[in-house]
């Protein structure tokens, strides 16, 4: 158990800049996301297109931009917990919250900050009636979950880097290689690197992979255990194929997830706040980002930056109650270039 | 006379930013400054002084973050108006507004944007009464204003920099040479460069330039003209000493200036303005940066960057009247990339 004065639930740019601001003011924070890496919409979305309005940075990209603020917060060491999401936020007796991960971690906090853009990022599921009860034992949505497949009759479901760096591998596996790997994508076109082409035709032509065209529309159950997949091609025609286990790789889709129960004045699914400590309706939780709404809201990375300074301040009012916390400047505070690490510049 | 869509008044980092996201809506701008360069209060009172709290940039001068906000800003080639101050802002029968300048600029405007910060810098003055009606004949407060001085005793007041160029100046000068020059400090020490320091000393060794220490506390006049000031050094010991002409050169000093007489709601000698759009209480009249308050306020760079971002929403309701700006983002709308006049990145 884990005991902080703030919790900041996503680690995209607000997120990390919530913890910097969180940081001059002498507050510490974890920090928790469901990607296994920082950066948000940023590493996920376009972490190679440039952004053009990050104020005082004409260009950079969405991988630039995360690595621009790891460095900013690094000061302040900030306590990642990546590949996990919140499964549990009670309230305590004395006032703190109890948050739980789909990890096992458990934090009580003073103050929550929400930072969860458009939610957390969960691979898409095969919408078929009752498939799920196959996950984790014949359906997998992770690569990394998908092992002890040895002798089975394999099919990877997708088209993406992801899909073909998986099914490269399990085609070219030494041990524990399955009996039949098949890459099912919706077109007949991959795109992707041209080496990887080249891998995926030569796996082909020696057998080591199939590759179909078409999408799994339903699927046969035998004794309790998913036997087939019903694959339905461009043309409409539909043909079954034997499957021991699936590995669904379509990417990932956010979700906005549990805050949507927290009890939390929402409006049209973004949560409510005032501009002006940028709090929700629960005293302690605040929200910052694309994840809240207010009058005039945009959903620009420069206002979160905004909101996570002002929700900071908000949140210093419940981690030092009775205490007035004055702004500082970085530029000419000493107790923010000692926090900072930084060689106050002499005056002259 | 200039028609324009929006003018700005100030060119700090807030003030530049605004003309950046009014471009991005389509809306051309004219920027208007006191300072004869843009930049503010980052150029003018912490020009080399790290900062360290612009989101994304771990550490800037304010001279670099002027810079990368130029560079950001150059793709709308905005309007800049240096060196001059607002005079007058009159509303006019359309609803626009005429801005006049102390250059005798004239603006017809449809929205204006108050980024004045802390005030317009202006010459820190002499506070003696009745001193003023000297002013441009003996009395000046801008070095460059210092022409016509041959064969006058002349009194620089001061130990900045730009006192002790000017002395240096006067005292070297070839032509139009005056009959004294004196420099006026109140301490006996010149914090400046060692080869400045070396140079006035030779100069006062050959009697080119007096220096002297004290403050200037009186004066006396003879038939309507500046004939001595009181000089008392720091044992209080006052004697006179005869002048042509002062120049007061003591540093630059921000003022609220004119902003306080327009009719906005003000308080605490701050601009009144809501949170949505950050306008005043005159439609069409908006404020950002360190000059306004709301509820919440805090004075950071990064806060006035937000408020420009909403405001330039505020305005494209005045400037496109019945039409809905959508918000766009520079990294995938192509629109954005031709007004950045960016190459889009090709999608696979």
């Amino acid at each position: 158990m884990i005991e902080t004065d703030a919790l900041v639930i996503g680690a995209g740019p607000v997120g990390l800049f919530q913890i910097f601001q969180l940081g001059l003011l002498g507050i510490n924070a974890h920090i928790i996301d469901s990607l296994p890496y920082a950066g948000g919409q940023c590493i996920e979305l376009y972490p190679d297109k440039p952004i053009y309005d990050i104020p005082g940075t004409p260009r950079c990209t969405g991988r630039e931009l995360t690595a621009s603020l790891l460095a900013q917060v690094a000061p302040f060491q900030p306590h990642l917990h990546l590949g996990q999401e919140v499964s549990l936020v009670e309230k305590q007796p004395d006032g703190r919250f109890k948050v739980a991960t789909t990890k096992g971690s458990i934090f009580i906090t003073k103050t929550i900050f929400i930072a969860a853009g458009v939610g957390a990022f969960q691979p898409k599921h095969l919408k078929l009636d009752g498939l799920e009860k196959f996950e984790g034992a014949q359906l997998f949505y992770h690569a990394e979950d998908a092992t002890g497949l040895a002798d089975k009759d394999v099919l990877i479901v997708g088209g993406d880097d992801a899909a073909l760096d998986c099914a490269i591998h399990l085609a070219t596996a030494d041990i524990h290689k399955p009996k039949s790997v098949t890459l099912l994508h919706r077109r007949d076109v991959l795109q992707t690197s041209s080496d990887r082409v080249a891998l995926i035709k030569a796996l082909i032509e020696t057998g080591s992979l199939r590759f179909k065209v078409g999408q799994v529309t339903g699927y046969d159950e035998h004794g309790g255990k998913l036997a087939l997949a019903h694959v339905t091609d461009i043309n409409g025609d539909t043909e079954p194929h034997s499957v021991d286990a699936m590995l669904v790789l379509l990417g990932l889709s956010p979700k906005l997830g549990p805050v949507a129960h927290w009890g939390l004045d929402m409006a049209r699914r973004q949560v409510a706040v005032d501009a002006e400590k940028f709090s929700t309706s629960v005293a302690g939780i605040f929200a910052v980002g694309d994840i809240n709404t207010y009058p005039g809201k945009k959903k620009l990375i420069l206002c979160g930056f905004h909101e996570a300074a002002l929700a900071a301040f908000g949140a210093a009012e419940i981690v030092f109650p009775g205490v007035t916390t004055q702004l500082q400047y970085t530029t000419t505070s000493s107790r923010l270039h000692q926090l900072l690490g930084v060689e106050a510049t002499p005056t002259p």
